[in-house]
């Protein structure tokens, strides 16, 4: 599967939610899947799902619906789960063993390989299998394993300088928790932030439409 | 301002980003901004920003751009986010913690009241201010407190019968971080999903397409 040169950002964030709805299908049993099925089910139009399929070059032949398996593989090789890259975890607190403990990094493409942290009372623990080891060593472990990305839960004030350091010593991609914007736009290195704020005002809003709902129809 | 009816979901999950994007705005000193600076600084085209917000209404003059502190105020409105919602917390593990230490609830909405949870060595203590109450309480609180939305932060096994329980109690909102479908459509009650894992699915494949472009370039 040849990929075409600047698929739209929009196209690419929809990739991991078509490839999860179509490992839950798996999951479920089912073999075969029609664009119209599947787009009732991530609330797309089934015209949508075609032209997003097409950037690819298209995965299904007219009629027949998408075979789950050739789609799981496809979608999955686009998106380079299978290519064995790997990550390192910055900043073991909370939100950091959270990840540590229960986050399948594997499914979502990346090997972690350990943790960081400054604190001597979590230096040497391991959560989920994983050791955090002194941020003293960051450096070294960087030039003598080069990981692909690194995971940002550290505090926000010192993520910009901290993601800097890390580009120059040759990390490929951040996952940002920080909240903080890196300013790393022109270095050529994809961030993705995850804001949980976002998500967060959505629901309000939404809860406060379904409200209005209600109300109406009483 | 009015909410016209029926705004799309796409729409309504932008509010948050402009939402933050105004702010951000403010904290750097700015009192005012076009809609092509806005556009080019979030990565939409100018166009795309008049119609969503023609949505509701439209908040600028023809020419004059947005004055960022009422942009900010009106967007804040159509997101309730200061109608004084309440929420509670299920999980004080380590992402519920993590929230309960670090997350800024009020700036996206909700006062939260409190967190449960089964765990003895938990119960009374206290994370970010937040005291963490035993489960067997939690009926008898929502009875009396009428919390607005639950946040979910328990394993994902047990996610969907309790959520269904939550609704039943009058719970109007999820917060769900469990990874698993909580099969509540058609009760009217909004879910937010966050799946983290669509995050790094998108920076393994934006990872891949860096490097195939410096390749290119080498």
């Amino acid at each position: 599967m040849e990929r075409k040169q600047e698929v739209s950002k929009a196209v690419i964030q929809r990739l991991p939610r078509y490839y999860r709805n179509i490992c839950e299908l798996k999951a479920e049993g089912e073999q075969r899947i029609s664009s119209k099925a599947l787009a009732e089910r991530m609330g797309l139009t089934a015209s949508q799902i075609r032209q997003d399929f097409n950037c690819f070059g298209g995965f299904g032949q007219q009629g027949y619906g998408y075979n789950i398996d050739k789609l799981q593989e496809e979608l999955g090789a686009i998106m380079g789960l299978r290519t064995g890259r790997t990550a390192i975890l910055l900043g073991a607190g909370n939100l950091g063993r959270a990840l540590l403990n229960n986050f399948n990094f594997s499914a979502s493409g990346f090997e972690l390989l350990c943790a960081f942290d400054a604190n001597p009372q979590l230096i040497g623990q391991r959560f989920g299998g994983h050791e955090v080891r002194s941020a003293d060593t960051l450096v070294e472990f960087i030039e003598c394993n080069k990981p692909d990305v690194a995971v940002l839960t550290i505090p926000r004030g010192d993520a910009p300088r901290i993601a800097r350091g890390l580009v120059e010593r040759g990390i490929r991609g951040l996952w940002n928790f920080t909240g903080e914007d890196l300013h790393l736009e022109g270095l050529g290195v994809p961030v993705e932030n995850v804001h949980l704020s976002d998500s967060l005002m959505t629901l309000c809003h939404l809860v406060g439409a379904a409200d209005e709902k209600r109300e109406q129809n009483l």
